[in-house]
């Protein structure tokens, strides 16, 4: 019998432990830079939030009818757009940059085979109200420093810009006698996009490119590579709109090398994300054997807008399952209850001493746990050892100022002063 | 134009600010003591977790229809079933007892006039495979340390028995001629829960109870306030469910003297949770000056029976707006963002310099923010003062040792050596 629906989040102690450590250490990293935490709902109204969706996100939407209002719902299938929403609201105000984050559960219906969950965490920032590269390079460099922070140390980060193709697109309409069909336009950036060189020449030549041209655009899918690429594509750049697509390129570029991110950065300058809401620099982050990307980001300078309010945006989000999934690789297991602990036992009469001394070792510092249900030796073990506890402390009302001590690993047995062990 | 549902969390910085420092003293406590956390879906399927929830919150939850499954799904109305049918599913093979927590949303429909929010944000803990008052006095200690923790020192707690009335309800049936009709057990409890006397005298009448014992079941809705009112019970008592229902009570009160809160608890002993899962003690917790339980919980010995796998279980459940509430009115304002913060503005020239003192500052346990997006001192010192930013220090390439340093409170101006700053 399948008791949850699949794909949704259920984390028992272990796993719960894992997430909330990464949860504090990443929201706590995002503080240091000044960014500050906002909630948005679980559910929003289909038609408010629809203003910033795709059509793809839409449709893997979760959906149902108010009851109160009969109109549609739909759990939160992204958090920007509701971050967006909120910025061009209540936010408008404010003055800008505004730096924002969140953390929360997104809901979208994935195929069974994908093998993708249907409510992931994720946690992500936004930087809005400047429109210049140095935010750009600050979201970069705060995403990679909450990577560094959880101590994921070897990734890559993938940077694209939409405008090159963009650009390289306008050429294209430009240099042919008659108008670009829509189909064939959306073939070209398929074929782009999946660098598909023998495809590409193909399209070219249906198109009508001169052959000098086409020469330079079909080394467009070689453009994914370290800085030298940059080099490259301004030479193959054939009009002002990929020309600048570059130049923003290089200025972020040059900032994250003052970041000391030289050696983590590709570019790769034949994608286009029409699918997204970015219009300029968009990127994913890749760890080694990770076959998807762990977070990914970008400008979005027109999102807001759709809300109603025009703000130049930029901003990124980290999925916490592929944190977790690269730190269990990497063998990293801090979590959030490892503080040492004690378990406490003695009999009724000691029961006051017990709650005292529970107390005064949380006071000190550790978790102390209390051996409530629990009445023999045995089934205290059994529980400490299941439960990540040190040590077993025993009371003995009629000794209650020296304590048995047994340290739950060797099972050894040691005498200690109580007012030592709590001063 | 109504943007976003009612009643759906929406928490801007300054709000999400102080709710995120209460999660974080709330958890750390609990796994001071030991409580794990555990995460649970926000959707579910009804037919499975319906088995633990009543028809009254059935009736207020929000559902929908699975594409996928095409079964109806809920957004989870309370996450004790859940952790209810963890216990009974996935988690039956640990050594009880198990010490779970949570912190989650839970989604209602709820009136518009009740003013109650219909996105709750709750905390809590679950005791989970001990029968003993023991568990019972620790959950209730637990829920108080909790609530010191974050500065909520007054509050009382009403504590309750179910099995009490029900003994009095079956001394009631032994005690006349005929059957005791539904329609007049539902009336009984109603007009106890409601401590209406002259309604109870009015059915006791009807049903035929004679006159002693009817003098004495007369005296229940006396049965409110501190400790005195247990030896008043015991004489009312009728028979051994009630007797035992006092004598457990007895049992958990006396521990909870021992964690020194004799002077936060309060017996009510005229009221029966029917519509709850409660099968022993039960309790609330107030605040002076708010309407509404801030906390509740008790003992549920059925609960986690219902998904297959027997197990006595005691927990609460805090709900962080009620806190947000109490604190505000108590005047306390610590909130997670208040380290104090550096905003580090300099040229072009000045980058480099700018990224790496703010990475000192970080390290050496500040927050620091860069002047992305902000080229004048008028803007600067707007974001700082907007943002809770103490110091804005200004940077010279030509004189890199030296920074200037303008406090935001006063906008004096002073000068201070850089290594001296981070050293």
């Amino acid at each position: 019998m399948i008791k949850i629906p699949r794909g949704t989040a259920t984390h028992l102690p272990e796993g719960a432990s894992l997430r909330r450590y990464t949860q504090e250490v990443i929201l706590s990293t995002f503080f240091d830079w000044g960014y500050k935490e906002v909630v948005t709902p679980v559910f929003e109204y289909l038609d408010v939030l629809s203003a910033g969706l795709t059509s793809g996100l839409l449709e893997k939407s979760y959906k149902f009818i108010d009851r109160e209002s009969g109109k549609i719902m739909l759990l939160r299938p992204d958090i920007t757009p509701q971050v967006a929403r909120m910025v061009a609201g209540i936010l408008s105000i404010e003055p800008k940059p505004l730096r924002l984050c969140y953390y929360g559960n997104i809901f979208r219906y994935e195929e069974a085979h994908a093998g993708r969950e249907q409510e992931i965490f994720q946690v992500g920032c936004e930087l809005a109200g400047s429109p210049s590269p140095e935010a750009d390079a600050e979201i970069i460099a705060l995403a990679s420093e909450t990577l560094k922070k959880i101590r994921i140390e070897d990734f890559k980060i993938v940077i694209g810009q939409v405008n090159y193709l963009y650009g390289i697109i306008s050429f294209i309409k430009d240099a042919v006698d008659q108008p670009l069909s829509q189909e064939n336009e959306y073939a070209l950036k398929e074929a782009f996009t999946k660098k598909d060189s023998g495809e590409l020449e193909i399209l070219l030549n249906k198109i009508g490119v001169a052959t000098d041209s086409k020469k330079n655009i079909l080394k467009l899918p070689e453009l994914f590579g370290g800085e030298e690429i940059l080099d490259k594509a301004v030479k193959i750049s054939a009009n002002k709109v990929s020309y600048e697509a570059i130049m923003n390129l290089q200025e972020i570029y040059s900032t994250l090398c003052l970041y000391g991110l030289k050696d983590n950065i590709i570019f790769d300058l034949c994608d286009i994300r029409e699918i997204d809401y970015y219009t300029g620099i968009f990127f994913e982050i890749f760890s080694p054997g990770i076959p998807f990307p762990i977070g990914r980001g970008g400008r979005y300078d027109n999102l807001i807008g759709r809300f109603g309010y025009d703000c130049p945006s930029t901003g990124f989000a980290i999925d916490i399952e592929s944190i977790i999934t690269v730190r269990e690789k990497q063998g990293e297991r801090e979590h959030i209850n490892d503080k040492p602990a004690y378990l406490i036992s003695g009999g009724e009469k000691e029961k006051k001493e017990i709650i005292q001394l529970a107390r005064d070792l949380r006071d000190k510092g550790y978790r102390s746990i209390l051996d409530t249900g629990l009445k023999d030796l045995h089934s205290i073990t059994d529980y400490a050892k299941n439960n990540n506890i040190n040590k077993i402390i025993l009371i003995d009302a009629n000794n209650s100022k020296q304590l048995s001590i047994i340290d739950v690993d060797t099972m050894k047995k040691t005498s200690i002063n109580k007012d030592k062990l709590i001063s």
